[in-house]
């Protein structure tokens, strides 16, 4: 029985949604049930989708197969192309999902089949939902996660420099205002390591490095312009999401996100699986530690290095790991704007320039450098700060800047939010606490990072002494509604404790 | 900034959605991402929902909020009325949810705030498969599945029959054409004890009593005709559907069905959590076991009877656990048509009528009827065989089907699918086997439980002696792509073993 296909223009985020009008024939002959599984064909391609049945025939007519806007896009069809729906055979790997949800061991194969129907959309929110939680945990041993990680890199598109080192670093995440990679790309690829750096938006965060770089320049670039740019200066600072890599990551994220769930190994599968498709060589990857970072003990910190290290082994990528302060967010700026004058702050040798962004970054920048065959482990961090000190580290930036596209930002007068207000101490002591999930909180009830302008900007650091009625930090905000969900944060929690000097949490690293 | 209130006419099934345009101002100026959970307010009523983005105007406005049909339903209000929309606190219990999927032991208190969210259709489909997963499996201790299933009572409706003895049976679920209830309560009610039997529809199997009975008389009763029906005649034979029973159940079910996930735990709550609300007393419990059954083994029976228990004892619920044989179908039809023709072939005492749907409805009836505290204890197989033998069960469930309202049905002529064909033997021998899943999964693929005359009749069971050609079962459909279907399934495997007699399985059960 022939069906006319019809855009249906909503959005449904990664899950290909069917819509069937209630008297459709084919509805009721083939016996379908609401969020039945169903094959659409059509112009020669097959594509999965859960049905959702109509009652409307201004959404769907009785002759028409209505499918969502990513559905549609997939089968690059006109409106009223002839279409057929059936029911569907479930994924190739469903009986896999069951085996792991019942518990039991997934072999590579199994993997892969889950990976590839992941990333073909093959599966519901509901099958999603259940791999993630199913796999949480200590659910996924470490081959496990080595599995995970190559089918994931194999769902996508893998980038090859030509290169023999092509270097990357990454930073497990929740510490905020930690963009040293937009240091670090510049330092690097100045001293000439190919270091073509894709960033993720943020997810939970005020920023990630891709919103932050876009206050700057274009960060969402054609992937032929991308290995012009890297060709050219060696480095670039781009969204990651135009380049087809590890997509399943991108699918699984939009369940991992809303349940809060960031198991070990999830983590590592999806943080390795992006920096190898991206065809990095080398990679130094930054854990923080803290009372309120992701990881939160040295015992734990160290039993996450080791499934690092262990799958990165096994993918034949070179893993550098570094345990770093994450007891407070780093620099001063939370939030794209804020975040983006930071790092202008330190690329131009401004005395004002947040000190512990600058050498965290110039430590990891060493680290890379010593990549190099001809560097000695050590002489690194001498090389990044001369590239820095010297103003070759600027003068890269804004070449990348510059064939990216450049954004107008003057960062002595940066756009910020028009609404603020400023949290002050209720009595003198020293700050002995920094709470990095509620600052995170504060800059995104603010509006950030979907506002440029809005963020938390910490006047006070860890250690500092303060005043009764000094101001620790002030946030900027550009819609009243913003300003007033912020207020009802900072006035649950403020996020900073004061106390005495020696109640000031010891300094878990070195690095 | 107001909105307008517009029906968005998609059956989302037991989830809210809300629609609204990418360029609706209060989209753009909360930040809204797709998926957020929102909060909609219209007539002094606030739901949650799940966000959908609409690029197209003709499905909702910039100034309308679109809301999905059991949503809309909700608010209890008409086209066009005023309402808002925010950004949702999320649900109550999301903490707990949070706790069990680290793997944490929940609460009383937590099972409850997350049951009431799940009845209130608070939780997104993520969000419940996570619960569903988690509690997946050993994850639930037995008083964790106490909690549970208090919190799913306490999450609906609760009859009350004025009686201090309301009897009721049910079946774990798996072994198809296993209509003894049909004969239990009008055996059981004859004999006077109150038998208010509320049903489900088939999920995954091709019939379930409610779909049965609904061939002999209405099944969807408004509340208050079936206490009516239940007064007159002390049973009835009703959908369970209407009366609000364990209503978190159902929105269990709607994941956990496309999962296949059916732990202990759950199922445990499951079962009693209706019985209870529908104010059974006393409950005799089947778990059928076989090589194709639910429950495959002896101990695997043991510990899931042992939970029952528990929980039942717990819940003041007294309970009669018996273990059956499950090697094969019971009677001889699968599928609504047929199986009513078997049950109404056993009432008549039709010399051909299937011996073991007989055996065993007696026996179930005895074990209720023994509930009644002047039988002694081995006698109420024989009351239940006088009932039967001597007419008065035919005569009492004629009157339940009268007080229901009769549907017109000669099962000596009963309305069978049009379309047939017979799977015979292809060598001589005795069946050694019948796989229940495969028979279920035929029965449903030649349309039943939807298509009524739709299934499987089995012609010979275990033990039977056949010749080469002689015919084993006859498939009925009643459209020609369910019928192609159906002979794919038997070609893959026709769900029977021949072999020689010593092959048979052990009866594993005395009852």
């Amino acid at each position: 029985m022939g069906l006319t296909l019809r855009r249906v223009a909503i959005d449904t985020y990664h899950e290909n949604v069917a819509y069937l009008h209630r008297d459709c024939a084919v509805y009721r002959a083939e016996g379908f049930q609401a969020l039945s599984k169903v094959e659409i064909r059509a112009n020669g391609k097959r594509i999965l989708a859960t049905l959702n049945v109509v009652n409307d025939a201004s959404i769907v007519g009785c002759n028409e197969l209505g499918v969502s806007e990513d559905a549609f896009a997939r089968l690059e069809v006109e409106d009223g192309h002839p279409a057929s729906v059936s029911q569907a055979e479930p994924p190739e790997s469903i009986p896999a999902l069951f085996r792991k949800i019942n518990g039991e061991r997934l072999t590579r194969d199994d993997f892969h089949a889950i990976v590839r129907d992941i990333a073909d959309l093959r599966y519901s929110k509901i099958e999603l939902t259940a791999f993630v939680v199913a796999s949480n945990r200590s659910e996924l041993d470490r081959e496990e996660v080595y599995f995970l990680t190559e089918a994931m890199v194999a769902s996508g598109r893998t980038l090859d420099w030509h290169e023999s080192l092509v270097v990357d670093k990454h930073c497990i995440g929740g510490i905020p205002g930690n963009r040293t990679s937009m240091l670090v790309v510049p330092i690097v690829s100045a001293y000439g390591l190919v270091f073509p750096k894709t960033s993720s938006r943020a997810i939970t965060s005020p920023a990630g490095t891709a919103d932050t770089m876009e206050v700057l320049a274009n960060v969402e670039l054609p992937f032929e312009q991308l290995i012009d740019i890297v060709r050219d200066h060696r480095g670039c600072l781009a969204w990651g999401g135009t380049a087809d890599l590890s997509p399943a990551d991108d699918v699984l994220i939009s369940v991992e996100r809303p349940l809060s769930i960031d198991s070990p190994g999830q983590m590592v599968a999806s943080i390795l699986s992006k920096k190898i498709a991206a065809g990095a060589t080398h990679l130094v990857l930054d854990i923080p530690i803290g009372p309120s970072a992701k990881v939160r003990s040295m015992p734990e910190a160290q039993r996450l290095r080791r499934l690092f290290e262990y799958v990165a082994q096994r993918m034949h990528l070179s893993l550098d790991v570094v345990i770093t302060d994450g007891r407070q967010p780093v620099g001063r700026g939370v939030g794209p704007v804020l975040e983006a004058r930071d790092v202008m702050q330190v690329l131009e040798n401004d005395p004002d320039a947040p000190n512990d962004l600058r050498q965290k970054s110039l430590r990891l920048a060493g680290r890379l450098i010593e990549c190099s065959p001809d560097v000695r482990g050590g002489d690194g961090f001498g090389i990044a700060r001369d590239i820095l000190d010297s103003g070759r580290a600027l003068a890269q930036m804004r070449a990348i800047i510059q064939a990216q596209g450049a954004h107008e930002f003057d960062h002595h007068h940066p756009p910020l939010g028009a609404l603020t207000f400023d949290i002050t101490a209720t009595e003198a002591g020293v700050v002995v606490g920094i709470d990095n999930l509620q600052i995170a909180q504060i800059a995104r009830l603010a509006g950030a990072p979907k506002v440029k302008g809005a963020g938390v900007d910490l006047l006070r650091k860890l250690g500092d002494r303060v005043a009764a009625g000094d101001v620790l930090y002030r946030v900027y905000a550009n819609y009243p509604a913003d300003l007033e969900f912020a207020r009802q944060a900072c006035a649950r929690a403020s996020g900073y404790s004061l106390g005495h000097a020696d109640q000031v949490p010891h300094v878990f690293v070195e690095f």
